[in-house]
């Protein structure tokens, strides 16, 4: 919203912000105005949420800043509406295997399950890249001995935020999250998709595209 | 801004947005309501950006969508502001060794430079696997031989937009861009930083962090 304040406005809320709560006639009197002379200005800053009143105690303020908007609006994305298709391989496959399949469907880490999709591991290219110039033939050596392993993975669930995902992203140094379902009786995890750096920067895309034609 | 609108305000600014311009003894008939009775709903309105009033025009719908703020406040955030510190090696230098040099500093990217910081190619953790699982010795190959050269390198520069920057990590599918000056006499590009996908992540985390308490 882009509203414009007036000169006087702006001193109100400062005034409120620094001494709230505050009645209306210690702000008018602040201001050498009568209360009558302010109540247009004090109206319109609580309907714009600036400031708030309370009976018997005065106003305060309330304003958001532009940043705590974003945090609010970035809040409300969720895992399950973003997440992209998980790519996946067998505990039996080889490194070299696994480099292909990672070249083939273009992607940054692989997860590696059994059964019917019970998240085991996963493996990125730098965990790839550190067997690959081993002294070791990548097609000798099972990717179980390159991954990350349960119950060390890090992971997000389908009705996490997209925030939550990020910010396990930067803080844990990782590429790619596995999304998945607990299966509550058996502590197993189910792959369902996958949340990427990639991921969020098309959000943040996203969000710079939408402007003011 | 938590600005809470009346279900009469929202009226009006259906009403605008439907049919607008519109005079304000429209807007009132229509409603059925007085003139004066509308006035400082109008006024509000006005001033909080929603509708716009122009003499002898009338009023018409001017107001911001939550994510078009988004978008021009992202479009605020610079490069120079955000680029980390590019991690550069020689062209003489073997895969083996960027491999190497990759993962001590940790880094998905490597600029390839001569001279004095004169960008000659981007070598990737993907083109490095690539030739890791290769048939030739990895110490062998000079990473000339596995980088992408100029002029076919995406880049950024200072002044650029964070947006801008994230928006060519998408289009081109790309990790890491170099943030360079370019000299305009030689067309040489100096690298004086990188922006990756977790630069853009980072930032969307701090996006996120800002919010109420």
């Amino acid at each position: 919203m882009n509203i414009e304040l007036s000169a006087r406005q702006q001193k109100i809320i400062d005034i409120v912000r620094m001494n709230g709560p505050i009645t209306g006639e210690q702000i008018a009197e602040q201001l050498h105005l009568t209360r009558a002379t302010l109540r247009p200005d004090l109206s319109i800053l609580t309907m714009a949420g600036f400031l708030e009143a309370r009976p018997r105690v005065g106003y305060y303020y309330a304003g958001k800043k532009t940043e705590q908007i974003f945090g609010d609006e970035i809040r409300k994305y969720l895992v399950k509406d973003y997440k992209s298709v998980p790519v996946v391989i067998e505990e039996q496959t080889s490194v070299y295997d696994a480099i292909v399949t990672m070249f083939l469907e273009d992607v940054g880490s692989l997860f590696v399950v059994k059964g019917e999709g019970t998240l085991v591991g996963i493996v990125s290219r730098k965990d790839l890249l550190k067997v690959a110039i081993g002294q070791r033939e990548s097609k000798d050596v099972p990717v179980t001995l390159a991954m990350t392993r349960m119950p060390n993975l890090i992971y997000v669930e389908l009705e996490d935020s997209l925030y939550q995902a990020a910010k396990k992203l930067i803080d844990f140094q990782i590429d790619t999250l596995p999304v998945v379902k607990v299966l509550r009786d058996s502590k197993e995890l189910k792959v369902v998709g996958r949340i990427t750096k990639t991921t969020i920067t098309k959000v943040f895309v996203e969000l710079g595209t939408n402007r003011e034609i």
